[in-house]
């Protein structure tokens, strides 16, 4: 299995964005978010989604280098039209418009529709709280979740996103489906052709199941919760009418819907409140007691949101990224197809084969 | 067992109140607010309390009377100190400030250090959907949960509302514990006797257990998600941070924490975005549309966050509340130590024994 540096995976995927004519701060920003999600472990959200992203731009689906229009805005609130434009590049306008508001009138939330494929949360809210002030994230997905209780799908996996300011190394950051599990999830397990660890789907029939392939058979993920499922619903119905409603995006499961994320931002700034620095403190010391509980027989110790992703980070910025085999050749036949001289980064990773 | 109108228990609730030393404005309020829990079928957060209330005023914990405190204040944010007055009294003049915020600047934030028990977080977003806002309430609670692989308690039970306009008669408003269950949900089955419907406590042993008086020996409660308990316990940690850390009441596990609420509440004008009505209807096609899915067998239908309670409510009003025996006879005796005349109230419900 090849294994890379950050540096050249993020080289590799801004080559291929330059070559498919993105223009090259979009190219940089996709990149960039991508390989972050391989270094904090999330590969389903990583280099692999090159592949789809380019197949979107030569369908049309993702439209680079288009400009994002305001709506309608306020001193604290703003609706974007992302036209199309990459996810990434049209959250990552509506995160900074939040931000800038918040500076000047203390909260801001923006919202976006006509927007794709985000990423993960977490790579907004972490803006906000970079800058000293708490990030908050919705966004509706794709309808496959079914309701509490229910066996069709009705809403989407629809993840929340909380970032906060904190004086540790390690990030304060939550970033959750309100689904029992995300759909990558599911999908890896049905190619692997294992059972998912607990039950996660309601099959055709109405029967709760760990066969990953119920889902694709026309089954609905089940949202979180388990016995309390009505908590994983409601919740996933709040993001749906704050990310998709409220954007103009509309509900997923609604005719206006077309794919992608519906965006709610916001950004809270700290100092409206409190001092930043007591803030950050008190944070730290929260996420220290916690650590600090007994753990239960099964678990070996307590870690923080955003905890795992902080260690698996400083391991792979170390040792490197693994892309499967797969993944890379089809990585390597596009990059072709567009003209892309691959041999420097052969050259450059030695445990390429 | 006696059965009452709300119209009765609202005024046996304002008269020990007023004769408790509660002005008359303040007694209505928590009256009000008291029975309106009734009402929706949240006996554990109705006219019960009015004992405990009574208790805390005679401790001098809760201080009826006193004026809020505006301790630093921008045009969209606030932070108050309820210098210990009724929790109500508090949270509804935190919602009211954000609510005029957002009315003149789109968006409001209001946070409440010193505030006793407010209730039940709908009470104050339904505010907000009142008046085509959005309504947004975070709170943290006296530590009992513990964290996902943890057996001590670590966090609160944190609850989260959301409550949207909408164009049905049905409210939908969320309302939910981060924690797998409430903590009155198992200190009715431990009175009871009887073990809870599934395991929602890690005993002092690390065991996780159905058994409600493990909680009462040392034990915590489950975060919500079961299986994926560490999303519960990542949205209690953003509660604890939101409503303990920035209302300066500090996360449920500190030093500084005092038992009551720590506030945020937050309300977001819908027509900043969009046209209110257009909002409205694709709230209620969202409910409605969820409610079309088939149930899965065991499940009869499929609620939306608010219908049960909303259909409590009109059964209640039309049959009347129904109060154990024993909680009435405490109430008549308090009312009694307090001077206040009870046999009226005996008359006007021919159901009082």
């Amino acid at each position: 299995m090849p294994i890379l540096t950050a540096e050249s995976l993020r080289t590799v995927a801004l080559e291929i964005f330059k070559a498919a004519g993105v223009p090259v701060d979009e190219a940089r920003l996709v990149s960039e978010r991508l390989v972050n999600a391989n270094l904090d472990g999330y590969d389903s959200h990583g280099i692999i989604r090159v592949l789809q992203y380019v197949k979107g731009i030569r369908e049309g689906k993702i439209k680079p280098g288009v400009k994002v229009e305001v709506l309608r805005e306020t001193p604290t609130t703003a609706l974007l039209d992302g036209r199309l434009g990459f996810g990434q590049v049209v959250a990552t306008v509506a995160m900074k418009k939040a931000i800038e508001k918040a500076e000047v009138n203390a909260v801001g939330v923006v919202c976006a529709m006509n927007c794709n494929h985000v990423g993960r949360l977490s790579d907004y809210t972490l803006m906000a709280s970079k800058r000293g002030m708490i990030g908050i994230s919705f966004v509706n997905t794709i309808c496959m979740v079914a309701p509490y209780g229910g066996m069709e799908r009705r809403i989407g996996t629809c993840p929340m996103s909380f970032a906060f300011p904190t004086d540790e190394e390690i990030p304060f950051v939550i970033d959750i489906a309100t689904s029992i599990c995300a759909e990558g999830k599911i999908r890896v397990k049905s190619h692997e052709g294992r059972d998912l660890p607990y039950e996660c789907i309601v099959d055709k029939e109405g029967r709760l199941t760990r066969n990953p392939n119920a889902l694709y058979e026309g089954g609905a993920i089940l949202p979180m919760g388990g016995e309390v499922g009505y908590k994983g619903f409601s919740l996933g119905l709040a993001v749906e009418v704050l990310g998709g409603i409220l954007s103009g995006t509309g509900y997923s499961y609604s005719k206006k819907f077309r794919g992608g994320n519906g965006v709610f931002m916001e950004a809270i700034k700290v100092e409206a409140f409190m001092e930043l620095e007591e803030f950050k403190r008190e944070v730290g010391e929260l996420a220290r007691a916690v650590r600090s509980s007994k753990p239960r027989p099964g678990f070996k110790s307590i870690m923080t949101p955003g905890e795992i992703e902080y260690k698996t980070r400083k391991r792979r910025l170390r040792e490197g990224i693994h892309v499967p085999e797969k993944t890379w050749a089809e990585i390597v036949k596009v990059a072709r197809e567009l003209g892309v001289e691959m041999e420097k980064f052969m050259e450059s990773n030695p445990r390429i084969p």
